[in-house]
């Protein structure tokens, strides 16, 4: 029953999914007493996932003594599991023994994961523990740039040539003993290894034995070129459903396969960093990050905020004479600011995510365009009255009520406009959307909003 | 090659995802000429999920027109493509006999997913084209609560008892003639349905026929309940590499298997949802909605915005003799607002992301805490020096410079601690971080922003 996913109204929610409180609690014990043995039996029944999250729970010193004291028990998958922010603290850490054993045990894109930001030297020193050929296709894949197929795929690959049957494909399957430890597809290579389909396990098992592999390949088959960045390779998993998909060279080539599960982690990935960038923080951020990490990832965009913050000021500045001739400016300035702010940041958020999952392109970026203006123009309609009559209660002035009336609706037009202008002209220049569009966008309203509203105050009111 | 995923340099990034823009001029003519051959003819080759978009980025006139010369092509496959959003008006449009029969061709969660959301009589319309036995099997899905794994799962399972052969399964499969389009595990149930173990397609292939089953069954096995949260059983798959895993009622009986696409959906979505809530946007925004409907998603957050920032320029108010004395301060004051703010917000965006992964809780929820207060004071003495220094060259005044240094502190380490602490305590009391903290984050900051600096210039200065 441990195993199971399941809901229990009385539990903590997410109690299914993260070690029991009380067994942290006695993971905390044990590390107290250092007791390797009691550490053992604890993580003994875990995923190898859960362990990694655990090992990333704890502060720097405990997982000093964690990795210690549970050192040899540590394996290859529960290194391909850990987090990019702390592995290499746990591979220091590590003997070296228990590293390069651990490191023999994972398959190949996993090695390549857990290698490619090294340095030449502890590269060489990992790529050293491995056998010959496996040696060679992490080779290949590193030569391959960063987040692209090559990257992502493993070496492994059961093939078959077109002409088998399904029983010649069995008893070939039955006779081989290096098969990978999960394939869903037999893809088929001509003789220069060019995939020409593929076999489901499922069609093949439920096929009698005369039938020819050609007459059950799948509709869904397509490849996918090694140098395809990895974002794409996503995308096209969860667009077209695919389970695995193999992958060619320039030469078309078959150099390996994408299996879902690795594209789903880069889909997760991807989404991280998108919501991250949106916030003006590191993509690389995680929750282990020490002080000075943080620091470093959140400084440079709050320095960028500060910058385009004193743009604005700069505006307010040219308006000092009429705000000190009326004070209720200062009150109600910053409302117009941050409704332009939150219009813009909604506009903004809708179109880059529709950049990032391609439904925003050619046909109907015009008419989204004009939807985000119609909608910017209706908003600030409805937020001019609102603010009109609140004005007007509060500070008893008809040209005043007026003043911030009509400021609403140029800015919360504007703001539509640049939430999504800015995004579009960012994507056609080649710049990511999701990092730099909030900037733009907030400085825009501000400069806008303070401008309209402070400027027609100054004509109208003084 | 039409079918190959790769990087092309001269043209469009997308193009290998999205159909080509001379294809799309080409359906546009046709949609212009009426000529249903013609628009067949372009949309032969392409995949069901590509027509689907095809069809969600059309404008609704030009949709209208789509549907009508292309009806009678319209399949199940399309159909469960298709958006949400303009699902119905795509139903609608379809002559009941394609409706269906594109329905008998889906599996039973892609029915469940189109018609969860219709009235009865719609349901009952869609639920009267199917046989009996699919029928019963999305009407025991519809029990299921919504968003749950009993929704998600499909019916059709490949099961065999334990003590089979390889031999057995294979004859079995062999046999049968209704096997699902995907499967890959075989479920080993008992004789009163309780699933003990599953077997990976890959491993039966490979092992000769006497071997049993129950040799050969996968580490990885785990069961979801049927009433698990769909986000929950996302979380699974991803955090334990599921590809297939089996649904049980609350007897523990098998009821459905849920495999990886439609989990790695569920996690699309669900990041989908995390960032058009933490921007305020109605999580079920689509490109496709038309003005009222976004107008009606976006509307509500801009009141709840307006009335806080009503909040903090009441705060301003308190300060408006202050202002009129020293109009600087009308000039700065938006800039410690605009820092905290997004200090906030960045802080705000990795708890709540956090929080989602499951990764912030129990042990490590102290420590996070600690170091968000750290990290936000030293942001805090950073920007107070930097716009000390600003103030002073500006306005030439050392109180000044000295005020605004001082709130700039005080703002940003509140900023931090509302950053985290506000979603942690959502999280306690049961509501979506994601939702709700952003507003609460930019009042604290806003409120604490201008009373800081205001309130310290009053003292001081005047």
């Amino acid at each position: 029953m441990s195993d199971q996913i399941t809901e229990q109204p009385e539990a903590e929610e997410d109690e299914e999914f993260i070690p029991r409180r009380t067994v942290l609690r006695q993971i905390d014990a044990a590390l107290e007493a250092d007791d390797a043995t009691q550490l053992e039996q604890l993580l003994e029944p875990m995923h190898a996932a859960d362990i990694a999250d655990i090992i990333e729970r704890l502060d720097p010193a405990d997982r000093r003594k964690f990795l210690q004291l549970y050192s040899i028990e540590m394996d290859g998958e529960i290194l391909s599991e850990i987090d990019e922010a702390i592995r290499d603290e746990v591979i220091e850490a590590l003997p070296k023994e228990v590293l390069a054993e651990a490191v023999r045990e994972m398959d190949s894109d996993d090695v390549v994961d857990l290698i490619e930001d090294m340095d030449e030297g502890e590269r060489e020193e990992i790529l050293a523990a491995l056998d010959e050929s496996d040696r060679a296709a992490v080779e290949q894949s590193l030569t391959y740039p960063e987040y692209s197929a090559g990257r992502l795929m493993q070496s492994e690959v059961v093939t078959a040539p077109p002409h088998w049957t399904v029983g010649e494909t069995i008893d070939f399957l039955r006779a081989e003993d290096w098969l990978p430890e999960q394939f869903y597809h037999i893809i088929l290579v001509d003789p220069r290894r060019h995939p020409v389909g593929y076999v489901a396990l499922g069609r093949l098992l439920a096929s009698s034995r005369p039938i020819k592999l050609t007459d059950i390949t799948e509709d869904s088959f397509r490849t996918i070129s090694a140098t395809a960045d990895e974002g794409d390779v996503a995308y096209a998993f969860n667009q077209y459903h695919l389970i695995s998909a193999p992958v060619v060279d320039n030469d078309e080539r078959l150099v390996g396969v994408i299996t879902i599960d690795d594209a789903m982690s880069v889909l997760d990935e991807e989404h991280e960093e998108d919501i991250l960038r949106l916030a003006g923080v590191g993509e690389d951020s995680a929750i282990t990050d020490t002080v000075m990490e943080t620091l470093r990832q959140r400084l440079p965009w709050l320095a960028v905020n500060l910058a385009t913050a004193v743009i604005a000021s700069l505006v307010i500045a040219m308006f000092e004479d009429t705000i000190s001739a009326i004070v209720a400016l200062a009150v109600l300035m910053p409302i117009v600011a941050s409704m332009g702010g939150n219009a813009g940041t909604q506009t903004l958020t809708v179109a880059v995510r529709a950049l990032a999952t391609k439904s925003l392109s050619g046909g109907n970026v015009m008419r989204v365009v004009r939807r985000e203006a119609i909608v910017g123009l209706l908003n600030g309609l409805a937020f001019a009255i609102v603010m009109g009559i609140v004005a007007w209660i509060w500070f008893g002035g008809v040209s005043l009520a007026a003043v911030i009336a009509i400021a609403m609706v140029v800015n919360l037009a504007i703001a539509a406009l640049a939430g999504i202008l800015i995004p579009l002209a960012l994507e056609k220049v080649g710049a990511d959307p999701a990092l730099a569009s909030g900037t733009f966008v907030t400085t825009v309203t501000d400069v806008v909003g303070f401008f309209a509203f402070l400027g027609l105050a100054a004509t109208v009111l003084t």
